[in-house]
């Protein structure tokens, strides 16, 4: 992967003079324009150095594959480019609109053709950036397409850039069909469009070897037939020979059926619960009637992926125990299909690949819950555009379940219902923030992948780590309560850690008598009842809260102040000893300083304008 | 005044090649260096182009002029150094500390002198800025001393820079005794070091014409000694002659006695009240025993300078009326001495030269009061940064005081005790912000001048005003309540409009019963009880609230959502007739956007390095 970087770094090329485009608007006349490109320097390596590859749109029309540098801080792109007409944006945006986004323009005007580093305004009109940080490296005709080859520093000194950061990036593409006389009449409202979300940031580390003995196992659909709706979630289930011992997993990888990459969302592999000898043998989508209700037991995360994640390796020293006495033979797999162009009579026979051994690590991986618990104690008020909940796993939690050396996170899948915005969760060590776990400032509920970390983090018992969820509830008229409901908001970080304890969840609501003491202040200041009788549930009573500046403005404080109620738990019913009712909320006296984006100081040396693309008469 | 920038823009040079000066680390050999400065172009224009003047330490060793080109937005500085030594530093800061400074440095390593734009960091040692933003266009010696004249635009790209804006700066300046090898071995902690607030950016308004009967009064110390201490408010009573008649002062100007400059730091002329027939003729210190109490009844402002202040027109078609029935003859000065070095002996015959006309104009200037009530409701908690109270001029009152045609207010003067560091009043109509009446966003208590508006705001019946005070009591253990006392606090801003109406204060307070509500709010959330006994008073009701993050947000949530007690007044005393209490705390929906520095896209034409600035041999 750093190899790649590297090799590209060679192929850095001077820019052809610019702004020498600004006055070539000639006439429109390619409808089917044909673009035989000539390379501007040196030609693909012959092994592809960019690992990484994603279909944008559901058609394939577009694929983008990338790498990182780190050492640069630059991410590496290759656009391909299927069927190409008069253009193409790509980009990046905040939550994925094609307004207020981050664009490189591939376009013509009839005449020529063009790259620039744009950025759409709130309308969807695109317009020049004053600084060019898109870097074209290559345009290349292959048998498949047009591909552009092209970097972009992580942060540039530009206020209309993108910022790339960890976690989720919305990319952003549209399909320009006609020649524009310019950039500036490009209005990306009128495009064939579609967002695409990814991790750009793939952690750099490196592959741990698998040990000689390993096997794999295949848990994959049964050749199914893909819905012609837009999602589908399909259940599996598998089930493992009988007398299958104790192993652990150490890699796992997709199996994507060939020609459905842009379909298959996502994959997770369950392990079905001890308590019950036999499960049956379903194969459908996972919301049909037929579904057996005892699949709601298979619900231990063997394994997840989803689009753009590669294979998954466990650390040298740790894997995933499965198999053996106490364990459950069964397995259910289920994979979301999204299929917005509700393509009808594909087959399907993706799932994945288990890599597992014999030869036990010497540490058991473990899955550990941070955040908030399943609680309508915790409620979001409406019309809030981002409104902070916090989960706490205290340090007397950490203090009496972690053995003295500390856990060792590796891992980490973020977790909110539709609401959710950002999650991060932050380590701290005698009250001062000391690391980042996790962060993710573009978080979608609809991309929740089991994410490696870029360092492993190391938990000691008396350390604290505080879960923040930010929701958007600007669309919704009543208070967003805690629960499971798909219109509940949860607030998880599962952490991946070994060596595994017997802590399995680590979580904080508010002190509920504190709560009822807010219902009865919002009551003192409003004129309207706030239904406070002792028979009223939480939902009802936060229901009958009158949103104003004062009832928003003292939850807010309510939940900065007031004292918690810690579950730290061995399993969901059962707790550690200890009183974890009443205890004080944690203070942080030292925050982490916010990443402050390396920015160049001074002009950069590329062009100021876009770049011309040469163009030759050939067709393909 | 705009004709001078002008003038100077005219002098514009090419500095000497940049960055030559990185590696000419000398020995500092010159004790007392005399710089002989070649003139870099031009020479200096024979009549002064640049009418504000100040002088920046307590000696007059520093003296700075400047203009203000709007048009460019650039300020033009002429800084003369008497007796240079080795060196000079010289900017700006947020309230005039050496440390996190934007500052330009004139300094020498021995061989050569350069000028540099530079900044220095929380620990005061000093940096060369990536950016140079301040450019010497002159550096010249007269007999006076070294002139070195450069300009800087009100807002640059630099992170480092400081923003120049309307209002208070704080300008600094640190002298340098000896040689230094590099920029990069000055810290200001070492040296002799100051600060001088100003109000840089004069509003660009031209001066009306005087009558031709327009007569002086001067208003003047009768030659006192300035006593040898820091602080001193002098109280000098005048007297207008028996059957002075009705008049309009159409301006007022400072009348410094020579050599004096520095230690006069503000005068203010007061009128006493008509209700006494005669005051004593007092001159002494204000807070002597020996002043008479009577002189407590001379409040109402006639006039008002500050250091840097020029003569104060009022706009052509009013003036301030005194003189006549109804109006005391009897006035008193106040004369502010700033004499931090405790010089002895100095003489004094410093005053207010009142330019009054007979021949009356069309209207009569009045002062209207804006802001909070004086009352202990309104509190700011201790150890707040930045907490922010507000007072409302509501469109109840506005709409019942003003006429049809509204009132037009032309000059401002801010007003709040010790812990006051922003002041702002917007104008609002139908919820919505429409202007800024005046900011300063760096006020300080200690320089409380009478600004003219760089634009005359006209306030219609039905307008609202806001009057936001932020406080800073980070040094303080109890809460600040509102108040008269010294260490109370006040938020006032005395808008000067015409034509004058019978409205003479319009502000407001927090309404009583819905703090007590908060007391109550307090009381319930802790365990330590708040004192709501009945016999007790809002100040003791503050001082046993527990001070934590929900008393403290909590108060702020109160103070922006519960109603107003309105004081709507003809004077101190009378009320206009109306239901002012419980009055609904007005809403905002649209505010002004924040006033986006002007940032120049890409890089400045200047050098990238401090200017060396030739020396020669000789001797003045």
């Amino acid at each position: 992967m750093a190899g790649g970087a590297a090799e590209l770094s060679a192929m850095q090329v001077p820019s052809p003079s610019a702004r020498e485009a600004a006055s070539m608007y000639g006439t429109a006349v390619a409808v089917f324009l044909v673009i035989l490109v000539a390379a501007l320097q040196g030609s693909v390596p012959p092994e592809s150095p960019l690992p990484y590859r994603i279909p944008l749109d559901p058609e394939g029309t577009l694929e983008l594959s990338w790498n990182v540098s780190y050492a640069q801080e630059t991410v590496y792109f290759r656009l391909l480019v299927r069927g190409l007409r008069a253009g193409v944006l790509f980009g990046m945006s905040d939550r994925g609109a094609l307004q207020g986004a981050d664009l490189v323009v591939l376009w013509t005007d009839g005449d020529s053709a063009y790259f620039g580093d744009a950025w759409s305004d709130q309308k969807g009109q695109i317009h020049l950036d004053a600084q060019q940080d898109y870097e074209l490296l290559q345009a290349q005709r292959t048998p498949e397409g047009l591909t552009l080859l092209f970097r972009r520093p992580f942060s540039t000194c530009d206020p209309r850039d993108y910022l790339i950061e960890d976690g989720t990036v919305h990319l952003v593409y549209g399909i320009l069909e006609r020649p524009f006389p310019s950039l500036e009449a490009i209005n990306a409202s009128g495009l064939r469009t579609g967002l695409q979300r990814v991790q750009l940031l793939k952690p750099n580390i490196s592959v741990p070897a698998l040990p000689a003995d390993t096997r794999t196992l295949e848990v994959r659909a049964p050749d199914i037939l893909i819905p012609g709706q837009e999602t589908t979630y399909w259940c599996h289930v598998a089930e493992l020979p009988v007398g299958f011992s104790r192993h652990h997993i150490v890699m796992y990888e997709p199996i994507v059926t060939e020609g459905n990459e842009a379909l298959v969302h996502h994959m997770e592999v369950f392990q079905c619960a001890a308590t019950f000898e036999s499960f049956p043998h379903f194969s459908g989508p996972c919301d049909s009637k037929m579904k057996p209700d005892r699949l709601n037991y298979c619900r231990h995360v063997l394994a997840a992926w989803a689009l753009g994640a590669k294979a998954f390796y466990y650390p040298e020293e740790a894997g995933l125990a499965f198999g053996g006495s106490g364990s459950s033979r069964f397995l259910r797999l289920e994979v979301h299909y999204h299929n917005p162009l509700q393509i009808q009579g594909r087959r399907d026979s993706s799932g994945i690949r288990l890599h597992y051994t014999a030869s036990l690590r010497r540490f058991d991986a473990g899955v550990l819950e941070l955040g908030l618990v399943y609680t309508p104690l915790m409620a979001v008020p409406p019309r809030e555009a981002a409104f902070v909940l916090r989960g706490y796993c205290t340090d007397k939690c950490t203090q009496l379940a972690l053995p003295p050396s500390g856990i060792h996170i590796f891992a980490s899948q973020l977790h909110t219902h539709l609401t959710g915005r950002k999650v991060v969760t932050v380590l701290a060590r005698d009250g001062r923030e000391r690391a980042i776990v996790n962060r993710d400032n573009h978080y979608s509920p609809h991309f929740q992948e089991i994410r490696m970390l870029k360092e492993i983090v190391t938990v000691l018992p008396g350390d604290l780590l505080i879960t923040s969820c930010t929701y958007n509830t600007e669309d919704r008229t009543l208070a967003t309560v805690g629960g499971f409901g798909i219109l509940e908001e949860m607030c998880v970080n599962y952490v991946h850690y070994y060596p595994r304890t017997q802590l399995e969840l680590c979580k904080s609501a508010v002190d509920p008598g504190f709560l009822q003491k807010y219902f009865h202040l919002v009551n003192s200041f409003n004129s309207e009842e706030v239904c406070t009788c002792p028979q009223a549930s939480v939902p009802e009573q936060f229901a009958a809260v009158p949103w104003n500046s004062f009832s928003r403005d003292t939850l807010r404080a309510l939940y900065g102040f007031a004292p918690l109620s810690v579950h730290c738990n061995k399993s969901s019913a059962s707790r550690f000893p200890g009183e974890w009712e009443l205890q004080p909320l944690p203070e942080i006296t030292a925050r982490l300083p916010e990443p402050a984006p390396r920015c160049l100081a001074g002009p950069r040396p590329g062009p100021a304008g876009p770049t011309v693309v040469r163009i030759g008469g050939g067709r393909g």
